[in-house]
């Protein structure tokens, strides 16, 4: 099985051209679109979205992750392999949310080199054989990403495709936690409804009833469970597995205005 | 063959991770997309977009429809079986173009409980061994409806899946009638095209020259045969089984702001 | 393999039903979407995106482009076949970048009648008998494109489904030459990053650095490698073989206003 995300849009025929690449290759490959509408060159986005889908996917899926406004240039093309899963991306901080961090930076989403962990392996894409014959500069996830999924599909195994590298460029990603009784996040991503989803994980949220949020000058008291409990402003422990802010059959990110990186603050009674 | 029809949109992963969620039960499934753009929470287009679908796809087809503001409270979770089909989807008027009507109401889209009709069969999804380990209050398209269509394609008989259920949730759809020589209906549909749709179905209007169409402060003498016939605003029988009203190489519901619900009025020359 | 070009869109249901109607006839074809979002009509536009896409496809495909203002009316549905590809399309010039051209025209896009080239077979689609059953006269795609594309992945050789025609509808594709020192050429398509595609092929602009593209009352020095190299404005030689206008990380059709048929110049230093 092999995963696309990318953010190529549906009005052209990119997508459809690296499906047939990859279709050339392995043509009993199942092919699943992630999401093809990611921001134009919005590489944080698409690791956010990476992260919040890959781990539902079986073990041996290959995800092709392609926000690449660095296409031709010397990013590397990379192969990453971890948990079983394979990752097909430009080394520009998109495979942020399948790796964790070994240590805790102090800004949220700041992009900087770091070591690739235990567990997983990192290869360059630098084996020419295993790409289209004629290769653009401006088109890679078509003449490098795509023949190297059908490859894999193929069986072809990643230490034919390239060599092992030690590190990969990444953002980091601050994981809160209680000072005393409060607790500060960020907004990482707004949906299609307009839920507001936060850096703030569930697990640090156990009981629902002691706490106040505080998003964009408003307050929430207590979590709800549900999308339809509450009225107004509610805010819940959502299915990505963090702190989500919504409105019951509203768009809570619209109506406050809210964006990416904005603050949320969380306070418990002790 | 399993179909998906949600408001997810295409942005995010939710509609993935469904995917995702299915195939791991059975790879083997051929998963077909009705649409992800509903509009967020408006159950009564997914209802009739399900309703133009479902007839074109093969006996034994899986069509899980999910427009679920309700998710994760007291609405029930159904898998109905109906005409050789198996539908899953909350219980909150989904399916209301799906299953006959036993009597007319005089308003459209009214919401009541209707008894199951005969010949229908509708369950509770409440057998928890059928759904993911770790259940969500929010998101029951991954965490039970896509795991209930993985073991029906599987080959799971729907009596393992739940207990029967003798009334489900509906909205009231009129069907118009000649009263002498006028037909009243209303708009129930603005389609891609801004083509029109409304409740007059085309079984009624089969002399096409004697008709005139009053909608939106206008009138049109005659049906046309195809979109390309005529200039201006046409009227046609569509292909949906219901009278259009549309523009030639235009968008008709915009240039006349027309909205669902609005009236449609037939007179004929008798 | 069947690949769906349409203006349908991606709110209705007709592009499922297409689907659900080729895999009533063919339950094992894998179906891949061009694009559902070719602008309402745009027949021009569709006919550009499926020319860049149908050389990526293994030989054999079958390619459905249905953008169809004249459903239903005399224009004639088309099966074309050539270099191993079969095309099912209405006959009015959507056809026009994968058949080459016997003589330039000085008009780009206008439509005329075309002899068909060597090489190549057009049919009629006049063969009921692989209809649906109830044929309509507004939706061809379900009633008679699905179904051929059905029957012809089932086995089906093209002559049983109509009779050979010698000349079909199309557009004309002005081939810009070199006149001395200056190239002239027309935007031909505006991708989804907002780059500004031209007629200008890559063939004729080897020399990268001798080059200076005028568009928009712009000037551009040089050509570019990549999107990602340069300031500003730049110009390329692009992934679908013509002449591309990009600003990095921006979208340069909004930013400069540039439309399809706007005019680009090259002049080279000899």
């Amino acid at each position: 099985m092999v995963t696309l995300l990318t953010d190529f849009g549906d009005t052209d025929s990119y997508v459809a051209v690296v499906k047939a690449t990859i279709l050339k290759i392995d043509p009993h490959v199942n092919i699943i679109d992630l999401t093809h509408q990611v921001s134009a060159q919005n590489i944080i986005e698409g690791a956010f979205i990476l992260g919040t889908a890959w781990q539902s996917f079986p073990i041996g899926t290959i995800h092709m992750a392609i926000v690449d406004p660095g296409v031709g240039t010397e990013r590397k093309a990379l192969l990453l392999e971890g948990n079983g899963h394979i990752f097909l991306a430009p080394d520009n901080g998109i495979l942020s949310f399948v790796i964790p961090e070994d240590k805790t930076r102090n800004c949220l989403l700041a992009q900087y080199i770091a070591d690739v962990p235990k567990g997983y392996t990192a290869r360059v894409l630098n084996n020419e054989n295993y790409w289209l014959k004629y290769t653009s500069s401006t088109f890679h996830a078509r003449d490098i990403f795509a023949p190297t999924a059908g490859h894999l599909a193929n069986g072809v195994p990643p230490e034919k495709l390239g060599e092992i590298v030690t590190s990969i460029t990444r953002f980091s990603i601050i994981q809160p936690s209680w000072d005393n009784d409060v607790l500060v996040g960020k907004v990482i991503h707004i949906d299609h409804f307009g839920n507001v989803i936060t850096t703030i994980p569930n697990y640090l949220l156990e009981d629902n009833d002691s706490v106040t949020v505080f998003i964009a000058n408003n307050h929430i008291e207590r979590l709800s469970l549900t999308y339809g409990t509450g009225t107004g402003l509610i805010a819940l422990t959502g299915s990505h597995g963090y702190l989500e802010i919504a409105i019951r059959n509203g768009n809570a990110a619209k109506t406050l205005n809210i964006k990416v990186k904005d603050l949320v603050k969380v306070r418990r009674k002790i």
